[in-house]
Parts: structure tokens; sequence; C-alpha cells
């Protein structure tokens, strides 16, 4: 396994695995790697000869106000969990190669930018297409690997990464959670025992929001929301930033859950922010199919 | 020579001319092709094994009350154009491929492009910013032609190449001018006989005031634009844009001429809004290199 810093020797080295048709699956992260990150790491090393992790905590995705210096990074640790899973370089580059002291270029994915987590932290999506898109041209991968915890971020790639032409296939990977259901997140370090337990609980009032509506009770958005709500409300200590229903394909909101839906929340425990989601399939025949390919 | 309609098709195409090793270059335009556009196409088909010209009226680029709907399209002429100097391929997509119903993601460079002509045409670069991206990853060149008429639009696609990491080496190619002065464009077919010699004033102004910094008469900004705008209003049914005098590598504003500058005006001539600039190179040496390489 390699560890490349320079983001030009980067580009050359990938180049010349393309020269030699060697194909390049990319894994995007930053750091801390944890177990939701280790489905996708082995999903890179099984379906391309040449898999790259990118390990960049991304200073443009960070609002003024958030844990840009406290996210953690434990590199030796997440160097040696890429290498005992079969990882080809480790790209980790330095923020001021990455934005240098003249940097002026932004993407931004309109609409779907603004909304959810974007309404909470704005300019957080711009970073994140920008940041991906620089990853993109870097790593030239053929296939790039997200999560669907962050839903919102996972879709605004797949429209950028159609609308500006990128050669790269976006493959999306289910969440993996704790025992205790909490969705896998770097952020979960900062919680404590009792607030990892009471964040396990998002996952609870998602999980019950959908049986109801599967078993017909209700496909009414508003009273789905309100009964989350109300559950979330009695986590100690909790404050909401959204709860949502939404188109799952385009993100748009919905007043009756009569296409494939998704449902956001976005939740502080403390002072750490989880974000979490469950796709609502209403045709039972898609819904099997997803629910093997890609349940959450 | 092959004309290419589908975005998708011109991908796999040059992805096949990229896995034999073959290098491709890139000459963007909207058509209308002129002696300015020859110029890049010739070096294109001299530097690379396969020569790509786009011909793409670009939409986002054209403002509410602008010329997109009677800016000329001449394709048939074109085609011979690019066909008699050994263009490989013609990429020329359809407006509805380019961007669908559902397009949302925009490029934009900061700071350059709000000055100069962007102050008049906002969004304009924007528009630019965006289709040079996809035509990059549609068309995967090794190097990409730009004409310095338009001068803000060459370091815009700089800036961005350089920040969003495409692996693309930009080539800056000359002026051309009809014997008059006048500096070639497609917009030029808009004018009558006697607007093309009012046009060619602006060519003039520009010397002039560039003999006046190099017998060292003035250094000084203010008084050069003065001088300029002068002549230029003393052209018929002129109306003045901007004339500026800016720093060639960054664009910024300048007080006095002591680094190599360039002098940027534009002038309406009629109905028709016609740009030009001049590069003033105050190190003799360095002037003189220019002058071969890259003079205007």
């Amino acid at each position: 396994m390699r560890i490349i810093r320079a983001p030009e020797r980067m580009q050359q080295e990938i180049a010349a695995h393309r020269k030699k048709g060697s194909s390049v699956g990319l894994v995007p992260t930053m750091g801390a790697l944890h177990d939701g990150h280790l489905s996708l790491v082995n999903k890179a090393v099984k379906e391309n000869d040449i898999a790259v992790v990118s390990i960049f905590v991304n200073p443009a995705q960070f609002g003024p106000r958030e844990d840009y210096l406290r996210y953690p990074r434990p590199f030796k640790r997440d160097a040696e969990f890429c290498r005992k899973a079969g990882v080809d370089i480790i790209f980790a580059p330095e923020p001021e190669s990455m934005y240098s002291k003249n940097y002026l270029t932004y993407i931004k994915v309109e609409k779907i930018s603004d909304m959810l987590c974007g309404k909470f932290r704005p300019g957080h999506f711009r970073g994140v297409a920008t940041v991906v898109a620089k990853l993109f041209n870097l790593c030239m991968p053929d296939k790039a690997y997200f999560g669907m915890k962050d839903y919102q971020q996972l879709k605004i790639i797949e429209q950028m990464t159609r609308d500006l032409n990128f050669p790269v296939k976006i493959v999306p990977c289910p969440i993996v959670r704790e025992t205790s259901g909490l969705a896998m997140s770097s952020r979960n370090s900062y919680l404590d025992a009792k607030q990892k337990l009471y964040g396990a609980r998002i996952r609870e009032a998602l999980q019950q929001a959908s049986y109801m509506i599967k078993c017909n009770k209700s496909k009414n958005t508003g009273k789905t929301i309100a009964n989350i709500e109300k559950t979330l409300l009695g986590i100690p200590g909790a404050k909401i930033d959204y709860v949502a229903v939404r188109s799952a394909r385009t993100l748009s909101p919905l007043n009756e859950i009569n296409e494939r839906a998704v449902i956001l929340a976005a939740v502080w425990v403390g002072k750490t922010r989880l974000i979490d989601n469950i796709i609502i399939d209403t045709n039972p025949k898609r819904q099997y199919r997803i629910s093997k390919k890609t349940a959450n």
C-alpha cells in the first residue's frame, strides 16, 4: 500500500495505472474510519484493480463555528485499517496543497444543496461538491463509493456527476449500524456511553414511522413527522434541526407518501449533531430488491 | 472526420482513443468559425494525435437579453472548415443533451468572474466555466486551446483548471486580426462595412496607449484609460462598457503599470458589443519572448 500526499503525484500515479488498463475505485473519506467506511472499502477492493481511499478533512465543507479543528484525525490507525482491508493507495493531501492561497473555484448544485442539512450548514454542500470534483480529477476513478447515511450528500454527488459529465459511476452503500441501531459515524466518538444510547433512539423513531406507513396506518407526511418529533423530543438534551419526508429520487417535499420516499432527521444529542434516514418503499416488489441491495 | 452529437458517444469514443495511448487536443468553440479559430485548430491538429473541435452555442453563458437566438450557426460551413484543417472529430451536441430539464450544477470562479465583462454580463462566466468543465469531462483532452481575445475568459479557465485539478494543459493563442486591425470574432458578422472600420479603431486606441507606455510617456493607469476613452468616444455611435488596466496574471487593478499588464476594452459599435485587449510588458527581455510566442 502506498501513501501519497502530493496531488500531482496522485494524478500521475493513477494516470500510469489507467494507461495499463487498470480499473480504479475511490472511497472519499475524512478519515477516522469505522465499519461504515469498511463496507465501502471492501466493495472498492473487490470491484476494482486499484482501490484508493482518500483521507482529507476538507476545510471547505466546515462552517466557521463547526468542528473542523477538533474533527478526529487518527491517521496511523486509519492507515493500518486500510492496509488490512487491501487498499492499494491512500491519498492524504495537506489542506494547503488542495486549496492554495489564491483558490477561487466552487461548484454549487442548486436547490438540493440549500434544503435540509444545507439550511443549517450554509456552504457545506458547496464545499463537498467542490472537493469531490477535485478528488475525481486527481484520482480518476471508474467508480466512487458513498455511504447512504449522508443521503442528501449522495444525491448531490449523483446530480453533480451527471450534470458535469464526470466519467464516474457513483455506488451508494447501505448504512452500517452499531448493535444499538445507531448509524456509524466518525462523530460518534464525541458521544459518551449514555449519549450513544440516546442517539440510537433516532433510528427507533424512524423505524417506528416506517412500520406505521407500511402497515398503512398513515401515509400522511405531517402526521409522520409529528410522530417522529414526539419520540425525538423524549430524548434527554436532544434538539431537532429537522425531520423531513422527501422523494427518495429528487429530495422534493411530499404531502403523501405515494412514491419511493426517504425520511431524514438531524438531531443534536448534547453538542454532537447526528443524522440518520430510512428509505420507505411503497412498491412491495421494489422494496424487496432495495432491501436486498441497499437496505438501511 | 466524425461528427458526434451525443455526449455519451463522445465520451466513449475518446475513452477508446485514450486507451490506445492517443493524445487529445480540444478547441472549444461556439461555431461560426473564422481565422482566429483556425489558428487554434491548426495548433491542436499539429500537437495531438486526435484533434477535437466542439461546436456548441452554450445557452448557459447568454443573458436573457443577449443574442443567443440570433447567434450565427453556419454548421455546414464550419464542418467543411474543420475537415479542411484536418480535424478528427467535431463534437456538436444539442442543448437538451447538455442541459437536461433537471440540470442544477454550476461552477463559479469567484472574484475574477464578477469584474470587467462579468459586471456587464452577470452569470456569463459561470456559464462559460460550467460548459468548459463539461467539455473537459466529455472530451478528456490533454490540451485545450483558448484565444487571447477573450482574455478574462482565458484567465477564468486557467484558474478553474488549476483549482479543480483538471488534468488538462491550457494553451493560450494570440489574437488574430483583420487587415484593418479589428480582432476576429464571430460577432463581427453583425457589423456592416462602416462599423467594421469603426471597430478597428478600438485596436488603434489600445496600440496608441501601448506606445505611450513603452516610450515612458506615462505609466499612470488613470491617464492611460482617459486617453483611450477619448479616442473611443470619437467613434460614431460607440458606447463604452469599460476600459481597464489590470495585472496580466491576476486581473487585479493596477495604479501604475509596473508589472506585466493587460489593457482591456469592451465597446458597443451600434448594436454589437466588441472586446479587445493588449498585453503591456514592461520588462524588455520578457517582452521579446512574449511578442514572439503570444503577441497580440
